[in-house]
């Protein structure tokens, strides 16, 4: 441990991590390990704060080194972007542990993973030096072509040079967040928005302004705006985390109401695919001025680790924004765009979100059925119209952070409504598309028992 | 024209593109298309500048469509991060023209990239479905620990959880810029400066200040920096654009320096295994007090196309980074991070980088013996110590924005001192890892060519 804290691996204020983890890494047992914190801690180089975990000393460095070195927590605590919520962070670690049952995550289980046939497909490229080598600021021209074409089959038309390469639709949102608005725009979200759950706005100082998704009340918009820049995101199907679907005369209403305001959208349209009903056209398909910025991933449907992902827009927003993404990491794996590249050409892609389709309303159906068998008396729902998730609404307040700490504890990982809209304490994002059908009866019974535990602590307590 | 006007792809105030270009996109002959254009000019639905290119009229919009777009010119000009500048933007755009004899570019040649062998080394890949789900973090923990291993042959100690994958060493800057420092922070550099060539400081409020790289004034600093935090970004091996190396004994002063203002390090070291002679270790061995970020790629050895790059650091650095990173693009590809991680551990990299090293060598002898052949009355340089570059020094101050479209006319793309140090006229950073060898005679005598009539005009205006 002193050597850790002599080569500045853990510098002042680190918390040190946990003791059956620290005695895996140094290959002691917990008693050993005790007895060395316990002397380090005499020696004012650890210290603990009550009932809590271990850090080094501000000041204990010094002891051991007399050496001075850069505080780097100052450092953080004073840059720009906001770190991740604290229950976020807990979930980005959690999901790594195979021993915890993963009951909302937005990812699809790796059974669901083509992962064979896109090991096998990668033999079938055809690779050139030129193909991996540094990428054209707006992605491979061939993967571009592609996307086009396969957009036409949902209504919309476009040609490459209005399509952008991102590595996944979140890189999208950072890209418009600091190449397209101003510090103090307004980005107005449904309620419930997967943006309060990470940061690339609110970062950079815009305002997140929540507004009832069935309000076309132009006033409101106008107000809130003022003169300011602005822009709308929405997730018009399968909405994250409500799995809402707009009807097209929704769809058009709003688009008419945007463009009277000439207010621009940002349209969120990573679940397309996965829907279990036919659909009507994307906003972005009705829209005629270049009023809509459409996104679009494989990262629901293939896999999260090609972090591959598209905007659709007017071709000065594209230039904008490829030219930001060149200053930020110059383009996007250029194997990963290969690879999807031929599994949009060659059809292997339309062939696999067919099974993959059936196996998630497989799924979908197993969980409302056990919603239906244990939580039909406090919680309430809508069945799936596809995707990943149930947005479950239980009848009393109770889903708070204790309760997620409370699960964790139990290795059950849930998504809690409070990281789409702070003030909640009644949802849970439940997610069908991960866990082994034995784990989510197992976790959906472990949040049933805890659920019943802190309705009657709930009951008590007013 | 109109179809792409009425669709909102050429919003008002568009540029169009070249004539040639645009009469191969819609088929038809440049007479054809003038009139087209002449009619549209009539309407007032296009514009030109006196002599220059042809427009989007900002009202012909409405006129075309009574309709209203948002105007993006506006946004774009209001947000926040930097454009790339005009000279980058065409570098970038020109390089993926194949008729281009690119005589500076920072990449290696396609016939340099084991491209067959990455394809084929797919096939060796354990891969399963949760390798190719979202990843952890700080990245694949195989690659953070073959990282870790490769890293010990050049003196640095570290581990897995001392290390965060990023994609390129480029996206580590944004990362430190955002995640580590706050508005207004001074970043240091040496004279002569990649960063300047791009902006994830300066877009964010961060103050560069050059150095004489010799510097070791401490009072320089303290004035400059005053009670403002401070990094000093440094390439101490192969500096980008100079070739420099720092010797051993100015690393250990340059460190206690640093050490003494605790004034953290970036130490930028993409460039360390293609050096043709011995080196001492980099300045992260020497670090004791968690001082240095030490940041690597594998851009400029195995394939720029993997966008793969590491960043050493303290672990509250490396949490902190990792967690701004999941909230930028949920983590670099899968696919690229399994393909390093492979390379590295079945020695096939350091093979690679071997017979790299054998034929760039080669290909600096031919560059500098045409230097001298031909530059050596008009021009200065050193040889080359590794890497890619020659940093060509003119004895006249003519490597100006017109010098560089006057070569672009030519076909043959440099880069110019003045993207490295904005006032500067006299440099050129060539390279010799990317043209073919007939291609970098012709290069080589076209700049010269050019050079010599710049001199000229220089000598007859003075």
């Amino acid at each position: 441990m002193t050597e850790q804290i002599r080569t500045g691996q853990w510098p002042n204020g680190t918390k040190l991590p946990a003791q059956r983890h620290l005695a895996l890494t140094f290959g002691v047992n917990r008693s050993t390990l005790q007895e060395a914190i316990d002397e380090l801690k005499a020696d004012g180089i650890l210290s603990s704060k009550v009932g809590s975990s271990t850090y080094v000393s501000n000041d204990s460095w010094n002891m051991l080194l007399k050496q001075k070195q850069p505080n780097w927590q100052k450092y953080i605590e004073a840059s720009i972007h906001k770190p991740n919520y604290q229950t976020i962070q807990l979930i980005n670690e959690f999901e790594q542990d195979d021993s915890i049952i993963r009951l909302s995550t937005g990812e699809l289980a790796p059974s669901l993973l083509p992962t064979a046939q896109i090991q096998a497909s990668f033999q079938q490229l055809q690779l050139d030096g030129k193909s991996i080598g540094y990428s054209s600021p707006q992605g491979s021209l061939n993967l571009r072509a592609a996307i086009c074409n396969y957009l036409t089959k949902r209504g919309i038309t476009t040609a490459p040079e209005n399509i952008c390469i991102v590595s996944g639709g979140l890189q999208a949102l950072q890209l418009i967040a600091v190449g397209l608005l101003e510090t103090g725009s307004i980005v107005f979200q449904e309620e419930f928005s997967y943006l309060n759950s990470i940061h690339p706005f609110q970062s950079f100082g815009m305002q997140m302004h929540s507004v009832d998704f069935k309000s076309q009340d132009k006033e409101i918009f106008q107000r809130r705006r003022g003169k300011r820049q602005g822009i709308y995101y929405a997730i018009p199907t399968l909405h994250n985390p409500t799995g809402r679907i707009w009807s097209f005369e929704k769809k058009k209403s709003f688009y008419a109401m945007c463009q009277s305001l000439q207010l621009p959208i940002i349209e969120d349209d990573v679940y397309f695919e996965l829907s279990f009903e036919a659909l009507s056209p994307p906003l972005k398909s009705i829209d005629t001025t270049g009023q809509v910025l459409y996104l679009g991933s494989v990262s629901k449907t293939l896999s999260p680790g090609l972090r591959i992902g598209w905007v659709v827009a007017p071709s000065p927003v594209i230039k904008r924004l490829a030219d930001i993404k060149m200053q930020m990491d110059y383009g996007s794996s250029a194997f990963s765009q290969e690879i999807v590249s031929y599994w949009l050409t060659s059809g292997l892609y339309e062939e696999h979100i067919e099974k993959l389709k059936v196996e998630l309303k497989r799924r979908a159906e197993l969980m409302e059925n056990l919603l239906e068998q244990y939580f039909k008396e406090i919680a309430s729902w809508e069945s799936s119209k596809g995707g990943f998730y149930i947005w479950l609404k239980f009848n009393a307040p109770i889903i708070t952070t204790d309760f997620f700490m409370n699960l964790l504890n139990q290795k059950v990982l849930i998504n809690p409504g409070y990281i789409y809209e702070p003030k909640d304490t009644y949802h849970i994002r439940l997610s069908y598309s991960y866990t082994s059908d034995k784990e989510l009866v197992e976790g959906l019974y472990t949040l049933y028992s805890e659920a019943v535990q802190a309705i009657e602590k709930n009951r008590e307590f007013n």
